[in-house]
């Protein structure tokens, strides 16, 4: 299997180096040959290359079975123009290869749900899975640009049906591997994007029949979310209003260096990266926390690689990590150990069996 | 003065009952002299009239010096086509009276504080204001239709420069009243018109030198308001942001049921209703909280009425009446009190000097 790194910016380098450790201690437990190539995007790319997503990179993503990416962004390229931002390389290599679906899984550990700024009986329990729509919707949309002498500016929602039934089908699926719950989330009182969308929401109920469907407004969904968390199994919504809400959600455990994401398309390819950001304030310094990385690199076990038991065998040993009382700077757990990036990647290399 | 009441659907009737007399009252104390005329709108237009917003209503509205709502919507509706939706009477009363600053106060009542979902040291000492730009973006922009044979779909993100100018003046003018902290919230990774609104906050914060600034993009905010609330003063945003923003924040004090809403627009000429909803499965059951419709009414003296006094003294007393124990079935206060509609607007009366 190819695996491309994209260790981007900050602390990306120091966690890609960790979910590569990771995945080589499983590849050798399981007999699989997992070969790596590193790549530039983001700040880094542009530092290096005058772009934050060059040719070279694009190349070997395209040819590759799965990508793991650190993270992109940071103050020092805040102010050059928008196309030559950071983040421009992030949106430029979901949209070439066609990573249409986000997968955000929101869970809390039971040993870090104390720093969750929610009282312990409304995040207990909660477990969701966040599907966004990533390559569609106002991110992509043209016209995109000033108009009446620069006195006025348009952006534009579009989205071809084949791009809301993609997605929608992809969350019935999920469901179906969950607690069949689906919530669908809309603005369908105000946008005919939406109303196109619960329309479709509602045909493709009928193919899945054992599936529960809710609609939400996108406003009543950014409330529930805060008020019950425990009430969603999985949540489906489009590329902005799922940008909002699952960064929402991501806070809710308390533990966002914990949290992994997946995009993915239909032939299995995908890329990985944790949910938080590239920390420049404290890259450098060893003290980053890996394990949003390393699930990063489970899910890419089980979505791109099918290697359900090595994705489990990971989470299962970062739990255990916890467990024993393990925590990196960003966390705290009542009398365990604050340990560096390179302990806490070798804790969970331990806990592998 | 003239007033149009706009009761609405479900709870509506109910606690405009309250509001009025809550008014007739400060009136009389204060020598002042409302007069109220009532309309139709939302479900209720609809069921009398076929339309969610009827001529003589918005006629009505076109020569009042403020208008209260109650609430609109419900189940009865739902399955109505989008024209003729009870929502669609709130957007055109909004869009025909051009009422463009949506404020949306969120503060916490310190006996109520135990039913946020946060943990009391998160939420405590909260006090944000949301400035909401309420008649454009994507709510109003054209195109907003089905394509290619209706497998397609645009809506339209449009602003004029001008729209949002006096939204962003009339925040930083609200931030000089309170603690001159303002956030403004935007997509500017993403979308052309949040960079727009992004040049024009940087040009505006010329002009009031004496307001620090800070932008945030839309999914750090959704997740700011969550761990941090306390960070906030003001915070200004487009249309469908502020939508999802607003209602995020109404929950974190866990008094929903209590907060006002002002849609005023420069000659203070403004619309004033709950952020709570219709509630039709408790309506007629004289349960409902009138307090977020009463504290709309003050919001009402306030900013369209320039009566700043009798304002807080109608905020005064309900404070008072939580202090004394008395809440609705929506709260709860330990050892206090539950009571119906009626007897909560006694209250009040009772506890106004
Ligand atoms: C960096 C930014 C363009 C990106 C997005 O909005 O999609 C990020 O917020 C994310 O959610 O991955
Ligand atoms: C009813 C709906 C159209 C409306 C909106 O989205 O503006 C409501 O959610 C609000 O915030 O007042």
């Amino acid at each position: 299997k190819q695996i491309i790194l994209l260790p981007g910016d900050g602390i990306g380098k120091e966690i890609i180096e960790s979910a590569k450790l990771v995945l080589n201690s499983v590849a050798s437990e399981y007999g699989h040959r997992f070969t790596f190539h590193q790549h530039a995007i983001g700040g880094d790319a542009i530092d290096q290359y005058g772009t934050p997503l060059p040719e070279d990179t694009i190349k070997a993503c395209q040819n590759a079975d799965a990508i793991l990416l650190g993270a992109v962004g940071g103050k020092k390229w805040d102010s050059l123009p928008g196309y030559m931002r950071p983040e421009k390389g992030l949106l430029g290599i979901r949209k070439t290869l066609g990573l249409f679906a986000n997968l955000r899984p929101v869970k809390g550990f039971s040993s870090l749900l104390h720093a969750s700024p929610l009282k312990e009986d409304v995040i207990k329990g909660s477990d969701i899975l966040i599907i966004r729509e990533l390559t569609g919707g106002l991110y992509f949309g043209q016209p995109s640009e000033r108009r009446e002498n620069g006195n006025a500016v348009v952006d534009t929602l579009y989205y071809h049906r084949s791009e809301m039934e993609r997605i929608i089908d992809k969350a019935f699926q999920s469901a179906r591997l969950r607690n069949k719950r689906l919530t669908s989330v809309d603005k369908a009182n105000v946008l005919e994007s939406s109303r196109m969308w619960r329309e479709i929401v509602e045909e493709k109920s009928k193919d899945y029949p054992d599936v529960a469907v809710e609609h939400l407004l996108v406003d009543a969904a950014a409330m529930k979310l805060i008020t019950q968390p425990n009430h969603f199994d999985v949540i489906v919504t489009e590329n902005l209003f799922g940008d909002i809400l699952s960064d929402e959600a991501s806070v809710l455990t308390g533990s966002l260096g914990m949290l992994p994401s997946a995009s993915i398309r239909s032939d299995g390819v995908g890329l990985y990266e944790p949910v938080h950001g590239s920390a420049p304030d404290i890259a450098g310094k060893g003290i980053a926390n890996p394990l949003g990385m390393i699930l990063s690199a489970a899910l890419m076990l089980r979505h791109s690689f099918q290697m359900e038991e090595e994705a489990a065998e990971i989470e299962e040993a970062v739990n255990e990590t916890l467990e024993q009382g393990y925590y990196t700077a960003d966390l705290h757990i009542k009398g365990g150990k604050q340990i560096g990036t390179k302990e806490m990647t070798e804790m969970v290399l331990e806990n592998l069996t």
